[in-house]
């Protein structure tokens, strides 16, 4: 275990915060509950929105900026919405030294600006779908708050759509889920599964809400994107019709989605260990670290000369760095890029320079090797992937291993309390159930699985009829 | 003169707004004087800000993230700083419910935040320089607001840089300087004068603050980008010192630098037309739109066959778009692609298939040739390259046109008002003098350019002893 770093047995939680400050992800900010996302931190989300960007873009999706500061009045348009969010809403009431004749939340989600504006750009089926995205900050006044995984002030990205059918809405909320599944397994090697969340669970405004869930290593489960088919809930608060192709007139169907920079937060946890952080090699901002070792100021020159030629080309291909410090030892450094989490390391010193070789460590798994200076590139490649798929997997085992099926309610109930994981219940469908569920567990209902097979039972708390098994687990 | 755009001679002001609202760039907001960045305008900011990112970063600089609320009291801990933003605010004085113990302001910039973190963040003379930018929206509470130009809250980055002595500190703020004008010049096609700013005019709480300024078509000077020499006040004011290598404590020496979103609304004064936008073709998010022109699905199919083999490959080499959409006739799609600026037109219809030929039209100046179908691509990268040199060349000449030396009052007072334009004049270096210019002229001293010699001279107003001229303008 490395220095600074509480063990994840010793304490978890601690854990998590070490690990974000040995690898200088993020600090507190001076407003409680806010935070600042250093360099380190930021370089990960930079790639994460690089890469979701992209796809959304390729899913016909176009980027555009709604403002921060939304009127008060706005967020009453839809009922269950503002019961949801008004509790939580940072407030201006002054400006220029004035109070203001109306306040304005901060926008904790932008579905009311955006419908409001989408009340004018819409008119016809011709301007449908419309498909737009913003990477934005919001707002929400959070009293517990953690690094990444809840904070009063967040970055994200969140979608907004408008069609012209229900099922148009209804596909456009699972292709975004798919997008998110995708990304979450393939560039954050995170397994997550996905399917809807209960109606007590969904989004304040939405006729439904999907999510991807993930396992962390303590075994809880982390909401880490939702995908919201809205309905016609928000095209009627704020008058959005539009003319069809036969003439009529019509309220918008509509969806919301997103994501924020929760997922580092996930990240970290899902593939950190006791030397500090994990980063999968396809979000790692630096993949590569190449440590020179030297004596004399020849042997530098020389292993310097080596390396120019050895890396020439490498630009393109990976994300790499020489550490050629001085004022740092070659153990301190090794240190340092362990805790940063940069997926490997490749060593070189005088004796290396003779037999025409690296030394190669890989983060993951701590393994060291000698190898030839000949085809390094492509065994850094295949290195690269073998270590993205290795996280993957080693996070789906942990899941698998951690997911159970049961149907004793103090079984349950003592196995949440003792080994945590996930457990696939039958439960009668109700509100109140729900709620009973999660007084005595503390526990929640995380997802209804949209890949699982119906299958009749009795709901693990009443006995009730239950048309299929849910996912329970206590959450972040 | 197209429908539903005023044109310039008739409006200035009216122009630009219709500029915008037909290109689709931007909406007013529900809450005065903030603005909705549409699909349209949004893709030329993310173009902007690719540039930019990648040429700060190319300079060692990296991103992070400070937290959009800041407590009400650091503002106050830099003197000047607090005296010019204070009035600027909007102020959160409610949260989740409750009446804060503290206000808390929106940013308006974040030099206070920053340097609030850096008193951690740096101990030693090892941890310098450090270079941090951030993307983000700011508040300020302005009151005369255009879209674009300026508003309430806006998108920007900001630059704050730390470092060990004045003169890296000084090397800094001149090296993003020279960014800044070859963003401009090279990108925006839009040539910049660059120097510093008079004291009366410099950033609340910088020691000096360089700019580049551009002259619009209303021949009137746009402040489009800011680089401030912060000395030691913002280190003095949050305690930020360093261990030197020789084991002294001193104060840390700070830049900060910006441009917005203003940008934007730079790039369509220079260059747009009555016909509405026109865009330099490396800031434009679709560089060659293909208009089709079919009358039976025959032809259709045909065309659009053909357009898939001669556009292959294309992919790396424009960003490009066929726009075979039914339900709109050629000749609005001409005029749609025209408003919206995009820099290239290919028309091709069933003689120019029989011919092997395309029809070439350039926005910027309206020309239409015939072409072959052979070389097509070679011919169009050309082209582009053309109009961004001409787009450039073409606003280079209206400044020049518009620049003079004048050296009396009477005859500045008289042409600033009926042409407008850059006067080079003497001045004392007197705030009273600068004060009463502007009181008198409604033109403000844009900038002390840096290139230009000194020159001994007498004060324009005063008569008084002058050892420079300097820019003045009627400003944005």
């Amino acid at each position: 275990m490395a220095k600074g770093i509480t063990t994840r047995e010793e304490d978890y939680s601690r854990w998590y915060l070490d690990v974000i400050a040995a690898a200088k992800l993020a600090d507190n900010a001076p407003v409680k509950g806010c935070m600042v996302i250093r360099p380190n931190g930021y370089a990960i989300w930079e790639r994460m929105q690089a890469e979701l960007d992209r796809m959304f873009k390729e899913s016909g999706h176009v980027n555009a900026y709604f403002p921060l500061l939304i009127p008060e009045s706005f967020l009453k348009k839809e009922a269950e919405h503002v019961a949801g969010f008004a509790p939580e809403c940072a407030v201006v009431t002054h400006g220029g030294g004035k109070k203001l004749e109306e306040p304005l939340v901060v926008r904790p989600t932008s579905e009311t600006i955006v419908w409001f504006m989408y009340h004018d750009w819409i008119q016809s089926y011709r301007d449908l779908p419309l498909l737009i995205n913003q990477w934005a900050n919001v707002v929400r006044w959070e009293m517990r708050t953690r690094l990444f995984l809840r904070t009063m002030e967040f970055l994200w990205q969140e979608g907004h759509t408008a069609h012209a059918t229900y099922e148009e809405a209804e596909e456009e909320t699972l292709l975004i889920l798919g997008i998110y599944k995708k990304f979450a397994e393939e560039f954050m090697a995170m397994p997550v599964l996905t399917g809807l969340k209960t109606d007590k669970e969904r989004f304040a405004g939405a006729l439904r809400t999907y999510c991807i869930e993930a396992m962390m290593q303590d075994r809880r489960a982390l909401q880490a994107g939702t995908s919201h088919n809205l309905g016609q809930n928000f095209a009627k608060a704020f008058d959005v019709t539009f003319q069809t192709e036969t003439g009529a007139r019509e309220h918008v169907w509509a969806t919301s989605w997103g994501v924020s920079t929760r997922l580092v937060g996930g990240l970290i946890m899902t593939h950190s260990d006791d030397s500090g952080l994990v980063l999968p090699p396809k979000l790692a901002p630096l993949q590569v670290v190449i440590v020179p070792i030297w004596k004399s100021v020849d042997e530098k020159s020389a292993i310097l000369n080596r390396l120019d030629e050895v890396t020439k080309g490498w630009k393109n291909k990976f994300r790499f760095k020489i550490d050629d410090r001085d004022n740092y030892r070659p153990g301190w450094k090794f240190n340092e890029w362990e805790k940063q989490g940069v997926p490997i390391r490749l060593e070189i010193g005088p004796k290396d320079m003779e037999n025409s070789e690296f030394v190669l460590v890989r983060r993951d798994t701590g393994e060291k090797e000698r190898v030839p200076q000949e085809g390094i590139a492509e065994r850094l490649a295949a290195m690269l992937d073998t270590m993205q798929n290795h996280l993957f997997q080693r996070a789906l085992d942990l899941r698998e291993q951690n997911s159970h099926i049961v149907d004793d309610y103090d079984e349950l109930k003592q196995r949440l309390e003792e080994d945590g994981g996930f457990y696939r219940v039958h439960w009668n469908g109700k509100r109140e159930s729900e709620d009973r569920l999660q007084e005595e567990t503390k526990a929640t209902i995380r997802v209804i699985e949209s890949d699982q097979p119906a299958e009749k039972g009795k709901c693990i708390l009443t006995g009730e009829a239950s048309e299929r098994r849910v996912v329970v687990a206590k959450g972040y």
